[in-house]
């Protein structure tokens, strides 16, 4: 019922405005005696954090990252580790033009929420967007951090898989050109192709959508819960809880009414190590909400972002009719940044399960199971 | 924490399996006053109920549910009314041929919940997919059938709008044709197309995948809240938790990574009612997490049945590789008896925030707001 | 948020009214492969039976449970047992002697829920107490005995150490003869007084209270949490909702108030197993809300039945002044049905703390801690 | 789930450790447009600081609050309120003496957390206790300052009652006294006791347990819901989790255990205002959970400080038998600042309760109910 906590067992409460003095989140269910430094945080922010590059907002912000509690010296090792007790993370903003918001602070900017959440409270931070700016998810991407510290067998890794109508072609997937280039894209040649098009887009003062594809390897089967627990809907619940994010799947996703039982159908063999073997995955590693042990894999579509330079017909708060154009510095597409972010939620939802099914999973999930 | 319970305030926990003795529900939550007759419930769950044709399972369940507790005989009306406590749903099971199941009870059928359930749990009824069976899906009508009497000024309707490849004409559209055909499909043509190639996967001993849409119309603006507690998050939620559900979408969903922000723009006017006016609905009603006030737009993908006829290969519980075929009385598109359950789900959905949000949306939602 | 569910993962809901066709509950989060026969319930059950003595009401009850899901024959042993699915427990309501409550259909009993129901929803089921009844509270010893299944180490009992003014002798504590009197008392003395005196009682048409003693031992140290989460916290939640107590206490309770630090300090060495030992146990097993290995102590008051056959004044629900008597089948002392009420409470929450803590507890909690 | 926060619609979320950078509170759910400076609550938080007299610890805190999110300038007044966005508040720590505590790294001190935090965690924030101090409190006045802005109309109002064996006289209760004297205590007769009293204790090096009574006045009949979402149930937790705290009572609590069935009950009239009018209040307030509009009473009982310079067996962490003497900085009474934190969490249950109930209540509760 808390609207600015997610998860279960691994709880995350983030707070804090765009231009407000800083923002940050407490991470509640970390367990104690694992190393974690600022540092080991701010590796992901650094993904995350904007102006590195032309395709993203200029503003400029370091994003360091401050630890308030929860962390102590191992007497043992001399490093620090988790206690058990909650972490509070502060990050505090910096470059406020909180200026560049005056001309549309009565103005409610198309694709925003600006009108609802004035509608809903009577009031709104409108400074960068106040509580409902993208800024928030830096608060995701450091709880996103901690929680690979749980599941740290677990690989998490995101990827661009679609920018506006250009989609890679999964043939040249390689996770190594993720890194590479400013759209965390895997495909190299896309990735060359989406440039081009997206300085035509920025320089147009328009923007554009995404679609991030999100792949957990190494979970092991048993996780996610039947009925109202799903893995599934866990995930769902998770990424489109992000700014902008306007639809999720799951493995095959809308793709699987366009299938026939036999052409869905993941047929079963074993592996040389003599473990069950999945011959396809259509499922995204989710079989009646609990994974198979198969990589999860989950899609996410990020909108185009609602700041552009094109004038839109909108209202204001005192009631009348009028124009806007939204100046300022804006990503061309928010689905860029998204792909840390999506990242980020997909490691907290695993490491929530981590948590709640050691205490439930059959211990060690034996093979065969016919006792 | 709850596997078996959605909602928060206006609460619903599901219990049974699909051949044990009953299914049924607890709903938690529900104002009092309400006038709540058995009769009320039973209509949605016919619509839902199998066997009423020859695309949906041959199973003949009556589905007749009895209402334990939560009612009492209203002194001034003489009518049945809710009292606030807890209303408890039962609904027997009937028409159980367990033997149907005997030759699949340790074989993983692909694409059930067979082999999870049996990693997880080292135990499975295997009768009729025991706890993961759809016939879950029928208490999930029941309670979306007494969260309607809590929003009963919103209209929640759902078609399916693609069978397979079929798509419908969007300019067909017409919601009373949703009624006069097996599909819940509200355009005549498609309904037409979607019989002969239903015929066609069936006869084969196939199945198909399909896409349905909820549109919930009349809710008002300020349901849903900011960052975790989104009205998009808690949508993709429930309905990932149906069955088969493979994507979520809301408005555009995927496609809005192939719009401009141009395009994806709701403009503003106002209404000759001087309310405020959306000039399009690329949101599906929903801006930062909250209601604008216009139709809410979700659509989900369910995938084929996974009972087929055609062999697939698979492995068993004692650690064979084998084969399977999995007779018994299926559903050749489950999609389509996931209609009445999708509107449930966003009936639920609606009744909680309904009443979560008397307390904390402000009051009348003023217009203008600058007071 | 749900008033009618409890636990966090291993969770009971209860439905069902006094004089309604049925109570009974949805325990969910019970792991798999645990024995469960309805005949392990109902043992439990038959402690908390209505009409077993002249000490409590006449009402006659079988309180036969059913078990309506969450059960299937394990292939290996042929026993019923547990598959990890919510179990769904019913108990139909038999002897229910409406018409005696149709004198008190329109007033408030004093000490009764009727004016506050009344008053919340604008109706309420006044047959029995409705909802209010402590009948609700079959289906919480219901659940308890499932609860024992999953910390079957841990031996949860409860007794009756005061009646009215009569306190029992400490030193006369002997566990067997808690099942040798109508009392559940351990000091066979006292109980021959508390005889004396409830006949007295009883016969006035008066009622009176009693304090209530549960001793869980065997819980490992390690239970509960810090802040919020305390188990000293879940205790009190837990028994304070047992219709009727007005007061909680964990280990020297309410008499710490009196005591200096040097008094209340529990002394540790080592025992000869080479295991911590505490040489006092004030704290009732819990220090900073988290067990320590010593017997868990809490202690609850009830006040004395309310329904009684003195007449009190009082209103009624169409705005008059007026006097009542209540008849019907009273418990003139409800603390004695509430011992296995109590132990219920106990064990349900202590089988959460089981769940909860396996994935959190320091694996074996070694000793000693400096590794 | 998240054991450092609390409460449903109105949440808190703490963290920190005592000696720390830092500690502080998410606050969740607050309405919007509520006037709120750092001043409304630094007023609270200067009545639970340390140092203010001889009676409590000498540490020097001046526990100044910054408000980090959650608050903007309205438009129309100018001044700063709730925008309905978390409200997040850090206190920095000051005077931090880690050394000591140096000498208590490695012992158990008797009554603390100590032991129970290293077996559960295997480490722990030795300095002043780390996460289970008293310190972790402050941020619960804050929080409290918050909930009484929500609940304007209700007043919450807390006493010392009783010192050791001393209880006050309930004849010389003035309310106006609780704030002259450095015991919170209502009696200005028994105030001087307790003064004369607690420096013996205090020159001893011992220390002395208290009771608090919480009285909340104004709260609507109707507040609370049944079974285990009860008032007193909500009550109970929250004050059961207070540090030290081992037994809560509300209305006559314990002592309602030697009550008469009539001598309990809480007779009714009508007043002259044509309203319900109880004519006792043996009741505390509440009636089968629900609030009756009476003034709602709890107490808890405050067991003496652990920290004593009385020397006390105990065993290390390396699983040596050894003796311990806490020196330090303690208050000989800890009961005694724990009155602003009794009446913040009562502030905090009842601003839940406000926030949820306006949705549930039947509008207006008129009466008289038969409509």
């Amino acid at each position: 019922m808390s609207h600015n906590t997610f998860g279960h067992l691994f709880r995350v409460t983030t707070f804090g405005e765009s231009h407000g003095p800083a923002i940050g989140c407490v991470v509640d269910g970390c367990p104690p005696l694992l190393e974690l430094k600022e540092e080991d945080i701010q590796l992901f922010l650094d993904q995350r954090r904007p102006g590195t590059s032309r395709f993203t907002t200029q503003r400029q912000e370091s994003d360091r990252v401050k630890i308030l509690s929860g962390v102590f010296q191992d007497e043992k090792t001399g490093r620090q580790v988790t206690t058990g007790t909650p972490i509070a993370l502060l990050i505090e903003n910096e470059d406020q033009r909180s200026k560049d918001y005056d001309s549309i602070k009565d103005k409610y900017r198309p694709g925003h929420a600006d009108f609802t959440y004035d509608l809903k409270y009577g009031i709104r931070d409108y400074r960068g967007g106040g509580r409902s700016s993208a800024r928030e998810t830096a608060t995701r991407v450091a709880a996103g951090a901690i929680a690979r510290k749980i599941i740290d067998k677990v690989r998490v890794r995101g990827a661009l898989v679609q920018l506006g109508p250009h989609k890679i072609n999964r043939n040249n997937w390689d996770w190594d050109e993720v890194g590479k280039n400013p759209f965390f894209c895997p495909d190299a040649k896309a990735a060359a192709l989406f440039e081009a098009y997206l300085d035509e887009i920025r320089k147009a003062g328009s923007s554009i959508g995404a679609v991030i594809e999100i792949v957990a390897e190494n979970a092991p089967a048993g996780w996610g819960a039947p009925i109202y627990g799903k893995l599934d809907s866990e995930l769902a619940s998770a990424l489109m809880s992000i700014n902008a994010v306007k639809g999720v799947e799951i493995g095959e996703g809308f793709a699987a009414a366009e299938l026939s039982g036999e052409a869905n159908a993941d047929e079963m063999r074993f592996g040389n190590d003599g473990a069950p073997l999945f011959l396809s995955n259509h499922a995204g590693g989710i079989l009646g909400g609990i994974s198979t042990g198969q990589p999860i894999v989950a899609r996410f579509a990020v909108k185009p972002t609602s700041s552009i330079l094109q004038p839109r017909l909108t209202i204001d708060r005192t009631g009348a009719e009028t124009e806007i154009v939204t100046k300022g510095r804006h990503d061309p597409c928010v689905g860029i940044r998204a792909v840390p972010v999506g990242e980020a939620m997909v490691a907290c939802v695993l490491a929530d399960q981590f948590l709640r099914h050691r205490g439930q999973v059959r211990d060690g999930a034996k093979w065969p199971v016919a006792r």
